[in-house]
């Protein structure tokens, strides 16, 4: 025991290559593996494959789903003009919780990311072109983080979609709801006054 | 995708029973394994079996083990008159990267804890009785973590350890090296100062 067993470290290490996941928190999650029962074991296993035999890209809005095309993009009753674009299937979701957005998605899988690599190339953005360029499409919505790389990402959209006839339109920025406005930073402060609005 | 895919679910439910994880965590590696290759999440299904198929207890001290014997247990140099008790294999790990410690361990694969329902029947406590009762051993250091359940579990073995003429001793209190004094806790103080020794 003075070195990891083989199995367990093979085990961390495929633990280690999913997102947010550390040395250390990889090699509990490998420990904690061993203290389930067989069955358990087998069923995380199975689960693993289950979800990826059983989840794709949606054909029109690249989120991930189970059927042949998304909720989203199959409910007659959602607005086809309107399209909120996000980095990932995640941002989708929480938009959904809002219950409020009509539209449709699409879904970039990452933003413009040169210090790692990512290229426009790599996004899910000629995908979008090409939905606009369908022409039922009037306003995209870019829900991009409010991170340098996340701004980028819009401004680089929006220069392409312009030309394309369709209103570009961003998420508002300001103080998040709850926030107390003593540990608010400068930078949301002044985007929440330059976007104050009549009471 | 107003809910989440069943498979998906399913996946970060598996993730949730791990030790320590979340259910925003779960979601996250859940996702984040349907980002992987199909090989890599079939590597990760494989890696899940091939650890739980390989790595059992060791039969003398309980420890995790991939040989037939654990290879504290199997190395001859090791001094078998000397016991450490630790809760858990990860402990046993910590103190063989030591390196200072020449004998061997004894896991119990828990503390006694009746907020949680352990109670001493389910730790390997009659295994090391049984240990103690051939003989061989002349010290027992308890290295249980220095919480209110590992006292309490620490206080138990030696009232039953004491009986079979072994000395049974605990780990040092104090304070950390590298700690800074200002930040200590009182009670840690206090068994540093009660601890102290000549210089």
């Amino acid at each position: 025991m003075a070195e990891y067993m083989e199995s367990l470290r093979v085990l961390a290490e495929r633990f280690g290559r999913l997102e947010g996941v550390g040395k250390k928190t990889a090699m509990r999650m490998a420990f904690s593996v061993l203290e389930l029962e067989d069955e358990e074991a087998q069923d995380f296993a199975n689960a693993i494959l289950a979800a990826k035999a059983s989840i794709h890209l949606c054909p029109v809005c690249q989120n991930l789903t189970d059927r042949e095309i998304c909720s989203v993009c199959a409910d007659e009753t959602r607005d086809r003009s309107l399209v909120c674009v996000v980095t990932d299937a995640r941002t989708a979701l929480a938009m959904e919780r809002v219950r409020e957005f009509r539209g449709t998605y699409h879904v970039l899988h990452g933003v413009i990311s040169p210090m790692n690599g990512i290229t426009p190339e790599q996004l899910k953005i000629k995908e979008l072109l090409a939905r606009v360029g369908e022409g039922e499409i009037s306003e995209v919505i870019v829900a991009t983080n409010p991170t340098v790389e996340g701004e980028a990402t819009a401004m680089y959209l929006s220069k392409l979609l312009r030309p394309l006839g369709v209103h570009v339109t961003r998420l508002a920025y300001g103080v998040p709801v709850g926030a107390d406005l003593e540990y608010a930073d400068e930078i949301t402060l002044f985007r929440a006054l330059e976007g104050r609005r009549e009471l």
